[in-house]
Order: C-alpha cells, then sequence, then structure tokens
C-alpha cells in the first residue's frame, strides 16, 4: 500500500476494498463487520442509548490523547451518561489526501484501545478521502449504541437539596489543546483527560449509587453542564468555589490566557447530581479512579435557571453559560 | 440571528443553543429530541439494522438534490436495503464558519422533507463550527438505525440462476456531479437520482417478492455492486450489456467523458438478485416507481468471482471494480 492516502483510496472501489481490509479491519475485525454489508444488523433486546459526535480536534494528536481516542470516548461516554453501556459504535473518517498512512493507523490503534476499555466493537463504517483543502487532515465521526443497564438517568430528576460531584479536576482537554496549538510549552505534566468515562459509571451503578443526573462536561465545560441543567429544571444551583478542583498546571494555563476553568473543556469528567445522603459512597467509588473527584455545590432555588458561585467569605458571583468563540476545534 | 454562521454557533454554550433551537429544532422537533439530552434512549422491540455515512458532496446544491437530501437518503437506504424500516437518525453537521444561514436551512428543510417520505425522525445530533478553510462548506453525518422487517437478505444467499435487477437507469447522480462541477450546461433534463428507497423495497416487500440480495448502488456504481458480489460469492455475473438502462442524458457525458456508466455513483438506485420465478413480478412493482427498472443479468459460475459483460452478438468482456480516482465529494 502507498505510504499516504490518496483519493483513489475513497472511491469505493478497489483502492477503498484495501484500504478497509488491510488498515480498519486489522483494528476493528468482528464477526459483525465481516458480513460484508454496507451496514449491520444487531440484535439487542434492552432499551438502547444512541449518541452521535463529530471529532473536529485540531492538532489530531495531543498530550494525552488523539483524534480517534477522542472519537471513541466523546460518543462512548454520552452513551455512559444516560446509564448505558457502549457496545456497538459507526464510524466514518472523511480523510485529507495526502494524510500519512502511518498517522492513520496510529489514529485507527487508539480506537481500538479505547474500544476495548468500553468493550464494544465498531459494526459500520464509512470512508470518505476529499482533494487537498477540502478538509484539515482527517474528521471522524462515531456514532454508539448501547444497551441501558439503569433507567431513569434524566435532567428531569433535578431537584432542591441534590449534591452536585465533578468526577475529577476539571479542564484540562481545553488546557492542553490551547497549550498545543499557541506553542505554550510547560515543563509539567498537562494532559488532556480524554479518557472513556463507562467503567466509573459502571462502578457507581454496581455500588447502587442513586444517581439522579449525569453528564460529561465537555464543550463549554462545566459551566455549560450546570446552566443546561439550571434552566432545564428552573432551580438554581449554587457551585461552592473552593471546591472546584482545578490543577495547579490547568490554573497556570487559566491565568495566563484569561480563562475560566469552569468554561474549559473535559472529555473525561463528569457531572453528577445526587441526594446528599449518597454523595460520601459516591465519592469514595470515583476517588479509586482519581482522588480529586469532590462535591462542588448543590441544588436549590434562590436563582431559579442561574448558576451562581460562593466563595468561602460568603461572596457570590453568577456563572453564566459559556459565550463567544471560546476554542474552536477543540473536539 | 445572524445570516452567517460564526465559530461561536459552535461553541457548546449559549449560541450553540440558539443555532439549535432557532434552526433544528424548527425542522426536527420531535419528542425524543426535546428531552434535552446529549443522546437518546429509543425503545426497539426488533432486531435493528444501523448504518453510517458522512456526506462530503461538491456542489452542495445540485439538479434533483442537495447534501441535506442526500445525508438522509444515504443513510435510510443503507439501512432499507437490509430489508429494515429507517426510524431513527442521529445526524451530526460539520459547518465552516461563514456558510450563510440560507443555505443551511435550505439544507435543513431538504432534511426534513426526506425525513417524512422515510417515517424516520432525528434523534439526537451535534453540530461542529471549524474555521474558514478547515472543511470545504459543510458536511454532514447521518447515522439510520431502522427496524428489521424482512430477515435474511444477505449477499450469503447469492447462489447460480438468480436475476439481476436494477431498479432504474443507471448514472444519473454520478453524471450530475460532474457536469455541474465541470460547468457543462445541457439543455437536457439531466438530473440526480437521489432518492429514498424505502417505499419501493416496502412494496416489494409487501408484493411477497423473494428478495435474496439487495444493494444500492452508490460509490463505484453497478460494477463495484455487482464485483463485490461476485467476490463474495466465489460465482460469476453475467451482465446482458444492451439490457442495461441509461438515459440519452447519461450516456451523453459518458461519450463526452469516456466514462462507464456501470461506475458511475449513484443515490437512489439499486440493484436485486432473486429466483427467475420472480423477476416478472418484482419488474411490474419497480416499474410503477420507474419505468426503466429492468433485468439486466443473471448469476451463473462461469469465471468465479468475475463480472462480464456480453453483447447481443455473443461477444464478451470483463466488467472489473473500479479502480482509481474515480470522482471524489460524489456523495
Amino acid at each position: 500500500m502507498r505510504k499516504e492516502v490518496t483519493l483513489a483510496m475513497g472511491n469505493g472501489g478497489e483502492e477503498s476494498s484495501e484500504l478497509i481490509e488491510k488498515l480498519f479491519f486489522k483494528y476493528f475485525k468482528n464477526e459483525i463487520l465481516s458480513r460484508g454489508e454496507d451496514g449491520a444488523i444487531l440484535d439487542i433486546k434492552k432499551e438502547i442509548a444512541t449518541s452521535s459526535d463529530s471529532f473536529t480536534v485540531s492538532p489530531i494528536f495531543f498530550n494525552g490523547g488523539d483524534i480517534g481516542k477522542l472519537s471513541i470516548c466523546g460518543s462512548c461516554n454520552d452513551v455512559a451518561m444516560m446509564g448505558a453501556k457502549p457496545k456497538y459504535l459507526t464510524c466514518s473518517f472523511i480523510i485529507e489526501e495526502g494524510l500519512s498512512l502511518r498517522d492513520l493507523e496510529k489514529i485507527v490503534r487508539s480506537m481500538k484501545k479505547e474500544l476495548e476499555i468500553n468493550g464494544a466493537i465498531v459494526v459500520s463504517g464509512d470512508t470518505k478521502v476529499v482533494p487537498k483543502g477540502a478538509v484539515d487532515k482527517i474528521f471522524i465521526n462515531t456514532t454508539a449504541i448501547g444497551e441501558v443497564i439503569k433507567k431513569g438517568i434524566s435532567i428531569s430528576n433535578l431537584k432542591e437539596g441534590l449534591d452536585i460531584i465533578v468526577s475529577r479536576d476539571i479542564g484540562a482537554h481545553g488546557a492542553t489543546i490551547f497549550a498545543a496549538r499557541e506553542g505554550i510549552e510547560l515543563e509539567s505534566n498537562l494532559k488532556s483527560d480524554c479518557a472513556s468515562l463507562y467503567p466509573q459509571v459502571e462502578a457507581l451503578i454496581k455500588n447502587d449509587i442513586d444517581i439522579r443526573v449525569l453528564r460529561d462536561a465537555t464543550r463549554g465545560g462545566v459551566a455549560a453542564v450546570l446552566n443546561e441543567w439550571a434552566r432545564g429544571s428552573n432551580l438554581s444551583i449554587k457551585v461552592f468555589e473552593e471546591k472546584v478542583p482545578v490543577s495547579s498546571e490547568v490554573r497556570g494555563i487559566c491565568e495566563l490566557l484569561g480563562f475560566e476553568p469552569l468554561t474549559l473543556a473535559n472529555e473525561g469528567t463528569f457531572v453528577l447530581a445526587l441526594p446528599k445522603t449518597q454523595s460520601k459512597k459516591a465519592l469514595e467509588v470515583l476517588k479509586e479512579f482519581n482522588e480529586n473527584a469532590s462535591i462542588i455545590g448543590e441544588v436549590d432555588s434562590l436563582y431559579p435557571k442561574r448558576v451562581y458561585l460562593e466563595s468561602s467569605w460568603g461572596t457570590k458571583r453568577f456563572l453564566d453559560m459559556p459565550t463567544g468563540e471560546l476554542l474552536p476545534r477543540i473536539c
């Protein structure tokens, strides 16, 4: 095979078949994919959860992950956030003519690794190659289909008095991409939080944690999630400012560039609402995965549809829905 | 709202919400989508069929369709080809900053119209806006999920003696896109065959047609489908050269540019293999949709894994799997 992706590899003919068989099947092969149909027949008896995302991140390789890992985590996490186990993925590549096959293979290898963490398989795919300049390197779309293992997790469960937990320190993905793009070299260990969240969700469920609302804090960060929840419930969410876990590396980037960590994107961090009586146990479970898991706030009705930060001095300020350009191509 | 798509509309915050609510929900709104979750919970009791495709066609508006119509037909047709009724779609947009919102709305409106033809709804979506130059105008990914209504349609059913039918005259999509891109003005009615195929599949099933193998002839055209079938079955497929329906407009483009109509892409044309005793009835059903439906060949074992054309003079030549660049961004 050539060393670069060629337009012919997207022709639906001989060269397409070769790319699919020699590269994609090498990593993704399974009984369903091998049937040689355009789509896949799945036998699912339970309620299913599905979510689709396109990934356009730049740079395509970054500290802590790459566009391949991200594309599996992204859709699988959305499904995990609905209380479902990711099982099947479709995956669709749009590749710029000239991308090196070595890079493509590196990406596909990351995808395979992340699929294994989720216990999921690719059941259908699509590959388009477009001429130079029509797309920047590679975009990947994945759609995950999962089986619901815990029913009823929904924003409609948000009630006064629930605690709000974040699963780890926030903003690492946004800060990493920003630093990479701006050429900021840090002597630190700043790396994306990009990770599959199903193992944590599974652990919470196995420990009988009464998960009420769950959402990963991707584009728009924790601020976007909490604002959506406040708006959707007509309640307010109080955030204890000092309790929000932020690593020193992320805080450094934020201070340098004037960002608010709560609006930075994450790719392996979630927000959880649950009864106060459950918080201690949930934290114990989550700290097995990341010691920075923390109760950061609670639901009240003081400022309907708003999110507000309270400092240890008792001062308050609103945390708005993020607005403006933020960081394009963060995921 | 502004008149153009801005980077901020992809921020996952305020402007994203506005675009989704004012434009996408205007056309796609339904009970599942309105739940405000990142993904969708679906209650499907039957076997499901799923397929995913990314659409990068250029130009985005063409005679007979646009990228929106194409993006719904494409995935729904893949599912229909598996004997399934398209029910749910996820749909994911990658938009270049600066695309006019009027064009975007036109595209979304086409999608809605085509969804209605399939009786399907959008249950989950994603919108990315990337800076100018990172993508050419707009790419759309759709994943369709359907309920299997006729089991067992599969390439593994290909047997000696089956007839091969095409559902209409071939090559219209490829010829249309090529003519549009090359600025060839024809005084004719050349237009893409872009269409949803579920209604035809449903009619065949309702009329108890014993469909054995079914595939829409997209990239690589009828030649790619038949070659895949021949390879997958270890049999050969004879094509009666004069029986292949080609419109005079498509033939004109092919003669002008030296193309073989059998390798041109279609977006609303399928190939069907079935027992000879069923062909007449199947043709009757298909001619209700397009009078050019035709028996074009049959399965034999003369040249294992090959497809060959036979003229009325008895001369034979092989029809190979298409190779080379063909037409990038055809779909």
